[in-house]
């Protein structure tokens, strides 16, 4: 840690910034230059995270050099972390992709999705049970019955499935259901959330806050991971910002950034970030184009008469011929798409 | 609601868009202009929700004439809404401070700052018990224990007392003890926490979440007085934007704004969205002058060794002479403040 | 348009609205529903810019319905636009890759990158002359001087050369030299500039500015079209949000939304808006994944020692690699791109 | 500056590093941590702006110590500047406010509201002659006509003129004719504009860029400042986020944080922030609160028939009840406002 003082700093302040440090454990180094006077303190510097350094006197700034994620960083792991889901590997060579409508509608259509997407390559289902909506008199999704259905779904077909997790008191009932266990953008920051999916030791893919920065996305998988689960997907699906043509601004940067800092493996959700489907297929290609893992895209048989979110989801049609040209960009980059 | 149709919308696909409208049970208002062909949707427009009106072929945009929400919104109720919490009125010409640290840390130091706080004016204590924070290996909060000692300093003083809920698991006991149960900006869209405060019945304080816009604080607030508990408390304590000099960006054009919308109580949080005391009073002021109905300041004996956010806190004698300008402001704007 | 009005407008206030819009010329259709009435504003809408709307007493919204941009908008274009520089064609299936250095430093140094970036398939040379800097202390370009070099290297390749116009003083001088001229971020609203290069005919490279929304970008580009020059290219650099990792979050979303809009080219400049070079490859392949029809990419022989942005600077060999790969994507999304 | 490098940096990375910085003149402290080493450049960091340290290989981060602006900073001068325009003292404990219409329309219109804001206790005028419209269809002033309408206004009243430059070209004509010249928000990076006003010795109000950081406000009045020209206001009017309700959002925050890092005046502008009249009132209260020098609100005796922004305008009745209101908030944070 750089602890930065004032350019008025008597001796008295800079002891006492001093002896701070060295209560905590640390080691202190001073350079005292022309214009301000520079500490530099060496150890462990979470150890410092008791004391509110910006709070003592004659501090101007403080500045971290560590970073502040441990488990999920790439100098914990080098190697690029691979998950097994019944059999599908996720963050290796081959990239995958997560299809299905917004929520469980019934039976009949979470079936003949989970056909449709299976057979363009997808394979991985999703279906939300659990829906968080902006409006308490929106649809909020089927709960426990979508989970059946879902899991009646995977019988069908035999793609593992992904549904969203909103409150810990569903931690057991939605592990028990599902292979992967979504924590929505909204909840990312839910730290009780975290905790309960890091005890649950089931993959867990992680979406972005609209407004979390990465740094904040690696601290949340760091909740996760402190739990003993190190078994994330961060899933990258658009942030706020003020353009208002798109629902959100896909950060298509976050990729590489994060390819850097972490092992996990990286997704991104092209559907919620455009808002729009005719945007989810040029941002699908770029997404595997910048380095993506895998994707996860909104595919409804009957866009028009979805109960949620109809208005950015793909006809299987449509997914089909973007299996087809992902395909091609995978190729272009060093990757591959199962064949179908 | 107006649906614009795209310039090349044929007479099927007017019927079409004309069709879903009448079967969601809203009568149809066509307009053919030279350039663009506008249907007029009549009628309840929640009932539209059900309908992806977006993903019908032709329509090219789609917007909303009424307000989402309805019990929070002005309209439902020209009066504010005046809240009593044991007597203190939250709403009404008298403003009111919430002072105390940002977190309980021992029944001495608590006790102290609720008599200091109290002794300068603020007639409510806050201090969390159960504490977000960005990392795993912060300090996460004394937990009950720190509602005890909350309950022993409201003893000691008899001042009402607010702290933090972030868990649906933990509803029960936190209402147990506190006077006014607050939902953290980072929890603002976590929907089962809002419907789990609206049963309690309990007066509620909303914070913004860090990007959420003023329509989707309402829907949250409406996601609390759905369950009938119109008892809500609105907060605005920075917004995230791209200005790094200050920890958020407090808005304070929130508060006209809400004024317009609702007739909720709007309180500002200048300790949290600067990040650093020395903003605090003048922001604070500020929040005063622009009509907020009360603040929320952190306030601790010694920040220096605050187990958080030491850097953001009032020293009481600080927080004493800044009620005494905020005392003068208040009146300027037609407002009081207790006197000491 | 359409004019919402507040529930409780009486029918003079109605009446009052409806005066104003028929005064300026368009016909109007009152539609009165049980929670609002609404008037339709029918013919140009333009004609209403000068009666402020919004001011009149009941007014609550006013929404257009046009697009506020007429010469750039794909209605006015089905065709997409090609402009042809010096036999290099832009917005046709090849791609056009710009490159070269941040700045013109010296002839060899500025004939030397000339000669490598043609050598790995760019057809237009880039360099900065006139360059705008945030410090008035850093280097500001050579100038006049930097026009010189650019025509030698021009001179030594047949590369066309593109440069920054930052005065309206400047534009004839710099017309005189480059190929196309370039309008920077930090003047997209600089709208005297942009009816100077309207006027002077040259094909014009014009850069989103950091929190220019895309409709604003459009309009500037209006402003050229305007003047009867519609040889643009619009090129996203990155917009301003609140992520950090990055220096800019590049918004590849835009380019799908421009192509529907607007029947202009597009490029993505991804050297800017990362501000890192190892970001600099995967955003250009993700570019042109999402269907870009070009990009301006830094290349320096020297990136420690560049006068400016060697940091987000290319080596020649590692551009040499990534139009490689560029060329793959290509060929994966049915463009091509120069064989070497 | 303090250069972090990465964890496998190795001896003669090391080196490298080192001897880049000390062959720009400064020396180098070399610190060895267990986790990463770290180099301290102690000397005049504008030296190394000439390297692209981030380009060296083995770098990690680069943190600069020192402030890049000089002459307007707090440093550089302890005192706050006061601005004398034709006795009229800006930055002084009396608060001035500029009002005034948002464009020069008429002789009789623009005398009238001179003297309607002058009655009111303004005692500076405005009013655009040259204006920056976003479309180009919309009225862009009146030009060299509108200052000699503002000269009229000047010399019926009294009242010191201030009206925006948009063109280095019309540096000589607007400075004949106004007491401040203006820089828009649009303008604030335009830096050729900047070195003209530099060069003109005039006093200048500078308006903050819409997603200008605080840090890039003073660099551009720094431009200004090293011309020979410290006259400088700096002036808040919204920066672009998120949120819709407001036209831009605006961050009373930065008066503070400004008044820190220094020594220039502050004024507001609620006018063009809101976008909405009725928003004007209390964030220009707010304003004066948070510690502002003065204020710049737009008054027009017609608002509805304003030829732009009539919708922020104020009527000349309301702008005289809120200079009432003013007094009283100004009273209240120990500053003065003229009596009427």
């Amino acid at each position: 840690m750089i602890i930065v003082l004032k350019r008025d700093a008597t001796p008295e302040v800079i002891e006492h910034v001093a002896e701070k440090i060295k209560g905590a454990g640390l080691a202190v180094h001073i350079s005292k230059g022309k214009e301000r006077t520079i500490i530099g303190a060496i150890g462990d510097e979470t150890l410092l995270s008791s004391i509110s350094l910006e709070a003592l006197p004659g501090v101007e700034s403080v500045m971290p050099i560590l970073k502040p994620y441990k488990l999920v960083s790439r100098e914990f792991s080098k190697e690029g972390t691979v998950i097994d889901v019944n059999g599908v590997k996720i963050g290796d060579t081959e990239l995958q992709v997560i299809a299905g409508p917004c929520s469980v509608e019934s039976k009949e259509s979470i079936i003949a999705c989970a056909k449709q997407v299976q057979a363009a390559g997808a394979k991985i289902l999703r279906g939300g049970a659990f829906k968080p909506r902006t409006s308490p008199y929106d649809f909020q999704g089927l709960g426990v019955e979508g989970l059946k259905l879902l899991a009646e779904a995977k019988k069908a077909t035999g793609l593992p499935i992904i549904s969203e997790l909103m409150d810990p008191r569903d931690t057991d009932i939605v592990c028990q259901y599902v292979d992967i266990v979504q924590i929505g953008a909204r909840n990312m920051q839910n730290f009780r959330l975290l905790m309960e999916v890091g005890k649950a030791k089931k993959p867990v893919l992680l979406k972005r806050g609209l407004s979390a920065t990465i740094k904040e996305v690696l601290m949340s998988a760091e909740y996760i991971a402190s739990q003993g689960n190190s078994q994330i997907i961060l899933c990258e699906r658009g942030i706020r910002t003020f353009e208002t043509a798109t629902r959100n601004t896909l950060d298509l940067s976050a990729v590489p950034v994060l390819k850097e800092e972490t092992h996990l493996p990286i997704f991104i959700d092209p559907s919620h970030s455009a808002g729009r489907w005719n945007l989810v297929a040029p941002l699908a290609k770029a997404a595997v184009a910048v380095g993506a893992d895998g994707l996860m895209i909104e595919v409804h048989p009957d866009p028009e008469n979805a109960l949620c979110d109809g208005a950015q989801s793909l006809k299987p049609s449509k997914f089909s011929v973007l299996m087809d040209e992902i395909r091609m960009v995978a190729a272009a980059v060093g990757r591959t798409l199962a064949a179908v």
